[in-house]
């Protein structure tokens, strides 16, 4: 009797550091000697098992630190708030750095923003539904009702919000309704509409973009038909958080794929809608994972 | 008042050759001057502008010949006949070549098996919906029930078939059942099955399969775990022509992506099934669209 | 005894094609039925098989029409003139379309000229010496003495013409005085002088530059320090026609790399050197076949 | 006066870290928590910038654990063996950990063996004239002469150790008589011959091998030709650590490039050369970084 591809199929693996609790930790600030045994010693007092630890300083005499500690440890919750205060003694008091330490177990809670186009909407759906997005979709807004009844489908809230004339006070006053307290981060999956640099500031938490990108950019209407006519051999996406500053925000990831004259504008509009979702999937990702670290107007990225 | 991002969004782009009816004609036989000509001729006496034209030949002095052409024409259900006329005294009889042509307006019927894995499953019905695949998806046939409720939300018919056991013989007789007559190409999206070379024989239409691939292979089971075990850096996926040879006929399309030691042998898995069906999507988008040609054990893809 | 590897090594392949002598074909013009029937009547008169077809037709009701045709024939020299003329009467007088006909045995005649950097002039004369470029380099041109010795031990004649103030109108003689008559295009590897307009006209041959490119572009100068600043995650190059326009001629090839946080701008210089010499080998290599033919500010590329 | 492209040019960027010496720490050993902490503070007590740090645990309920620390100090060479002094007291005391602490300023000695193939050697030597490689290239060993003159071109030593027979031992003798204490590791930039056991065994150091690879694997005669009559669709490469078990050492790095059926089995041979080189070229780099940490089987690749 031969095997069957099932009874091939590996066995489910279990993901590092699975068996006890996780928790992140971000630190950032000035560069100075001593920072990474000072984080390590407190971790260590608390018997906490560091899985991983990235760091990256852009200039090791006294620019700027970044560090993001994955650590281990048993009764976690109990244990947190210790290190916590542990943390703010030795960090933020002899060493002025600014930390974030978060329990890995518990999902950050997010909203997608969408429009009509569902590529970038689903594919988050799709992934949180298998398990492979650390988050909780706490809902998804859109300004037209197309996507209703697939989004509900995935036992997930939608709600409808028209946004489409000039004055947006009406949208953006339902918005923060619905967000405010309720989201640790937002995702404009594809969502058409500008929010107001008065709403980004009012919600308060960040708020990651996708948008298409060239070589060379085409600003303005119809950058598919003007790559078509330039002839680009490339078309791509770049993911970003949201500042006042339309689609100059700090870059998270980007992606590439290669055309040719053979395909049309829509073509390239369909090509092009497959790299921004692998993108902006991406950049949730890791935003869910506290990999990402703005600076400036840039990101560290410890992926 | 600042312009929506939804006022800078293209126009709608019209695909090539929209306006009249396109058809494809795929040519294969042993290559001798003179058949360029003798298409071209052909399609020209009845009033055809060739849209695109594709041709390999794996050996001009008397090697295989193949080629590949779109055209358009007014009234083309009527002339096609005709055309099919022409091309067997000119192609059959004179130049001893096989060929195919296609009304590119009829879409081929496919049926699309699955197992408990939906992400290749998901992004063929998905696509398949928003008029990127041109096929009509006839039927999905899966050994598990889990996706039914999922695959009817896209109206499309769901066949739950058990097949668990070493005989397959009840399942493989009511796959024909249902399949005979009705469908065109078969997909087989991470099902979990080996068809019985006898299924495959009687099906008589071609079965799209992908699986994953590792530079080096890893054969049996386990091939996450032991790609993690031995620190590959890219793993892959490769879509294939089933034949009874299992997972070794003709290669339509593969791909790989980069993962390093940090990702688990879960995090292998899960990027592979992203490549699985990035893969599998272009391979039946291809077949679809007949840029797929079969010779020996491998294929030339006008892509 | 082992085996060594040596003996393991594959023997040498014979390229396609070869056994008789190759041609290649480039027709365009407007398009209309027939055009393909034409052209492969007049090359099957004279017996020539057709290696290779590629076609494209941005609109077949009337678009532009583009075709490469690779043939092989015996006694092509002494053929070719009659396929000449015939293809003038066929195609010229029917159809108002412009052809050009080449032997791909008399390798097109290059100059190259170069700074001070010699990633890409290095990359260009070593596959040229491995037999990989179908060209013969006929001289370097650079304003800098450095890569005099290295050129010269490829057997090139290298040639010194200092270019440094605003006034350029004497290196540009000189330019043409070593140019004129003596080559079929030219390469501007890394050449970080910009040429006059009127000496890209009074040369009269295609000139092919390399460039670094970015999503977002950073225009002036410093674009590695300013992308490194903006956090980009890519860096690319674009190898393209040379316009009056500078840098903003017709695209032949375009890549990108993958860059981190952790890459200092000179890493990002490094990184970007080496798609560079990659695009610009590309492009010369697709040039010097005959695949890339230009259309208003766009190329086809039948690569 | 318009500005040259050469004025647009960027001015050189310092490397990180540049300004004082830097130093790299690689520890290794059973994961316990605490060796963070433990390797921060005996930096720090010596006044140690951390430049970056990376870690990795592969369990960190006592698994492998994997550190690399790069940092700056003043007085760098004076201090080294106060700090290598501290490290052995805590981190082989109390940790039983292994470590290796090395000065960055001083390049790693190497030496490169090829055969008639020069594209990987070129590749390396070009990159270590530009100084874009951290090391010493002390001598180039082949078993045919004729990259001699080439390799001379450089400043670097050639020698000419013949090695064609079953009996290698006369020619392993010389290669041991030129290595030992010569060289810090080996590199086979397409060396057509196999080392012994014996010889690996006495030269004591880390060798990296380039080889091609395929999906699926073409073990044995021919695998380029093979991979043509297969029609795969991409062709790869792989470096490794060389161990007695020939080809199936430690992957350092992989990549692949997409070909296509009009690629000869001679087109499938240069492709796979321009891969081969990219991957040695990366992993060479790494590994004269301390970026690569052996482990079993397989490698942790700080990249």
């Amino acid at each position: 009797m031969p095997p069957t591809l099932e009874a091939r199929a590996p066995a489910p693996a279990t993901t590092r550091g699975a068996g006890h609790r996780l928790a992140s930790l971000t630190v950032r600030g000035k560069d100075r000697p001593g920072i990474v045994a000072a984080v390590g010693s407190v971790l260590g007092e608390h018997g906490a098992n560091i899985v991983s630890l990235d760091q990256y300083s852009d200039d090791p005499l006294g620019g700027a630190f970044f560090q993001r500690t994955v650590f281990g440890l048993d009764h976690l919750t109990a244990v947190l708030p210790a290190i916590e205060d542990g943390l703010r003694r030795r960090l933020a008091a002899d060493f002025e750095l600014e930390f974030a330490l978060r329990d890995l177990s518990v999902p950050q809670r997010v909203a997608i923003f969408a429009s009509k186009s569902d590529h970038c909407l689903l594919d988050l759906l799709w992934r949180h539904r298998r398990g492979q997005l650390p988050v909780t979709v706490a809902m998804v807004i859109s300004n037209h009702p197309d996507t209703a009844e697939e989004v509900r489908s995935f036992g997930i809230p939608f709600f409808h919000v028209p946004s489409c004339g000039p004055d947006k006070s009406a949208a953006e006053a339902e918005h923060l309704r619905l967000l405010r307290g309720n989201v640790d981060f937002v995702v404009l999956a594809r969502y058409m509409q500008i929010l107001s640099a008065d709403l980004i500031e009012q919600l308060g938490v960040p708020i990651i973009n996708i948008h298409h990108s060239f070589l060379p950019a085409f600003v303005g209407a119809g950058p598919y038909a003007r790559a078509k006519e330039r002839g680009v051999k490339l078309v791509g996406a770049t993911a970003h958080y949201v500042t006042a500053d339309l689609d100059e925000g700090p870059i998270i990831e980007q992606d590439v794929v290669r055309i040719s004259h053979a395909d049309s504008a829509a073509d390239l509009r369909r090509r092009g809608a497959d790299v921004e979702r692998a993108v902006l999937t991406r950049a949730v990702q890791w935003h869910s994972e506290d990999r990402v670290l703005r600076h400036g107007n840039h990101t560290i990225v410890f992926a």
